[in-house]
């Protein structure tokens, strides 16, 4: 599809970029493990996104450290575009080649190093996904909780800054990246951190790589925090009459300190959509589906307290599952609200947003998202991470009608407009990658300035994935 | 004192300095404002360490950002250094002012601008202090939790990355600090994030800031996260044979998920320090002040559990004080430590050290330590920040006895080496400041020149706190 491709290059204009010539070297050096076939090339940019298509040039296939270092020294001496690739779910166009270059393929870096359980720590190399972890982690008693939906990689959740739906509880990735080790784009190997807990030892490179998008260096290794599997997971659903009522039930309960582990909203819009494609017959009212971890007590207070505190914000029908068949089928419902949107409008293509913004402002900006949509003809149902202030509005366009497309334009920079004027984020978790560059201007001014200077900085040759963020 | 003043400035010498244009062009613009009395000099150095105090050549009381704006470009013009100071109450130099230059006294920038009670966020400017903080906010229901000890100012902590005691439930400032405002070292003012609680958008500038010691700039404003005062708190005690037994206990706790709000170790020596000063008859053993939040009843459980867990690694004497007078005499005897060790060697000088390991290292480390200072006829007893993996050795040494100082030297150079051998780091909370800089190298190695870096390119003329971290 080829709608928002708005691609301010810009600042990467200036750099010299050169090939050809690192093609040639990269041939010599890595033999088999170089491809430039057009199907490889094909797989190795951003398809689940709105963006064009921009193909790289060739794609090595790392399998160590050494390999991306060789890479990156290549790249570096050249002046050649490298882009790291994992499991190519981002949504933000961060994958395109839209300088050519090279992608560097990461999923055959994917040992899990070593677990520490008595620190509740992992050593995993970038490649490693989420799943891969969980399913590794199963006998330690711990998990790693972030969980973005995609089966995305580590590497990948690291760059983007990736959260999801129990972000509420365990933060972000920035809270979950104890360490990384990094080739830097002059091919040098650094270590962000020591595997501490905490630290105050310098500047804090960890939080400045995590989030960077593969523009300041390739991961090769990150050290995760872990937790503790919950003795007991307990979920629970419950409709309110307005989008208001919704989150003020939200409010109330972060405010009186119930650790809520997932709070995701459903406006009525998803609803339908879910009932429709998961055989499901909830109420079509907006909808909250909540998760409590903890000890058996613990999960049975939370859920009595949060019962009472719906009540009072007209919070009915409130159903408490600690059947885990029940949980499942409730939550692969919400997992599943990108297949039951798309079954609403099988023609159409899916376009993600992603704004953030404070709690007390969710509500007043979910209502003017959906009354802008119903002016507007649009169908785009509403998923939220409520506990965050961070929701998603799935918009679904035909990609041969022009003018849907040109009228999708205009609400998705409404939608960024109103997220910033709220004090709030043009990205809560999908990045900026090519698609939110000018927005992200709106919303920092001359902070991307700095931004910039330490991006010229650590990478002279702007050969680190070019053409994003900045 | 004059011991570990052990300062490489190999990395600033290269500026050039001219404080004499400032100090005139500072007199013109600030009048009243700026002083350079010789008392008004002393108090705006580094008293509360061990490194020998530097006085700055003038003093800038600032009222207002327009007010630090105006005397970071006055001291931009001319290449002269420039120290934030706020409560004084930092441990690694960060106030001297080794290369001349001027202190900016933030005091007066004490204003909570702004509450958002919804949004559990707060606005205030670097000047309010910890307890001004959560006096404001008592009608609330919120707190601050992150609580060094000090009555420390919240631009300082920032500026440090602290923590504390309850660190192990709530985190340090590094993930407390939702967005900053700042005058960057050419005097531009910018914001580095919006008010949402989670964002992708663009480096993580809020992060880079926070622990930088005022090295990259003079934060004017500071946005935080708060949290719902617990309905019940809770504490506990209980002391074990070995500090061994005492952090598997911990380790234990944590991996059960129990979401303990402090704990704290006490080594021998630190319980027959506090038993003389605050008059107490603890049992002479490692022992563990425990801290628990939440409902009644998670309260309870919270400490029953753990009840289990300790008498598992044989805890004995575990004692319960839901009782606020005695949990309160607890905490103070914590809080009173270094008066306690004082107390126990009234004509020595103080030195804080600030290691912290990963937690499965933790007990090696004190045992290692204990050890070393056995051998060396040392005096510092301990107190740990447990659940962390950081400690603190209080090291009482006779300023006048060159020979206790060389020992001492060599002591506080193995400690550094030990943590940082487990994996650990020279400094948990405190930050570099002058003291730490050879440990921040042996630490991070190569990483420390991409943090050269960056200063260099945010900060050209070197004028923000130089002498310090690099």
């Amino acid at each position: 599809m080829t709608v928002l491709d708005i691609n301010n290059n810009s600042f990467y204009n200036k750099f010299d970029y050169n090939v050809e010539k690192a093609i040639e070297a990269l041939k010599k050096e890595f033999g088999q493990q170089f491809s430039i076939s057009k199907s490889v090339r094909e797989q190795h940019t951003s398809t689940t996104t709105v963006h064009t298509p921009e193909l790289p040039d060739g794609v090595v296939f790392a399998y160590s450290k050494e390999d991306v270092q060789k890479t990156v020294k290549i790249c570096h001496e050249h002046g050649c575009p490298i882009i790291p690739f994992g499991a190519g779910s981002s949504l933000e166009g961060h994958l395109n080649a839209n300088f050519g270059g090279i992608s560097i393929d990461m999923n055959n870096l994917n040992n899990i190093i070593e677990v520490h359980s008595e620190d509740s720590t992992v050593v995993v190399q970038p490649g490693v996904t989420r799943e891969q972890l969980n399913t590794y982690l199963r006998d330690t008693g711990l998990f790693f909780p972030i969980d973005p939906g995609a089966n995305a990689s580590i590497g990948g959740m690291t760059s983007t800054r990736a959260s999801g739906t129990n972000a509420v509880r365990y933060g972000t990735m920035k809270d979950n990246v104890l360490s990384l080790e990094v080739v830097m784009p002059n091919g040098e190997i650094i270590k962000t951190a020591s595997r501490a807990r905490k630290s105050s030892a310098g500047y804090d490179l960890t939080r400045l790589i995590v989030g960077s998008e593969g523009t300041l260096g390739v991961i090769t290794e990150i050290t995760l925090k872990l937790y503790g599997i919950p003795e007991e997971i307990g979920a629970g659903r419950c409709t309110f009459r307005s989008v208001k009522d919704a989150t003020d039930a939200v409010i109330m309960t972060i405010q009186a300190g119930i650790p809520v582990a997932r709070i995701e909203l459903l406006d009525i819009a998803q609803v339908r959509a879910v009932n429709n494609y998961s055989k499901l017959s909830l109420p079509e009212s907006p909808l909250l589906l909540l998760e409590f971890h903890g000890s058996k007590s613990s999960v049975k207070e939370q859920s009595e307290l949060f019962n009472e505190i719906s009540k009072d914000f007209g919070g009915n029908n409130f159903e408490w599952n600690d059947n885990i068949e029940e949980r499942n089928k409730l939550w692969k419902a919400r997992h599943d609200v990108y297949y039951a949107v798309k079954a609403c409008r099988p023609e159409a293509d899916y376009i993600a947003t992603d704004v953030c913004v404070p709690i007390s402002r969710l509500s007043e900006c979910i209502t003017e998202t959906i009354e802008d949509m119903e002016q507007n003809k649009l169908f785009g149902p509403i998923v939220g991470h409520v506990g965050d202030g961070n929701f998603h509005v799935q918009l679904m366009i035909d990609p041969k009608d022009q003018n849907e497309i040109d009228v999708a334009n205009g609400f998705l920079e409404r939608l960024a407009h109103r997220a910033i004027s709220m004090d709030g984020t043009c990205t809560g978790e999908h990045g900026v990658g090519q698609g939110k560059k000018q927005y992200l201007l709106e919303e920092l001014g001359s902070a991307v300035n700095f931004m910039k200077l330490i991006k010229e900085e650590l990478d002279p040759k702007g050969i680190m994935n070019p053409g994003k963020i900045l």
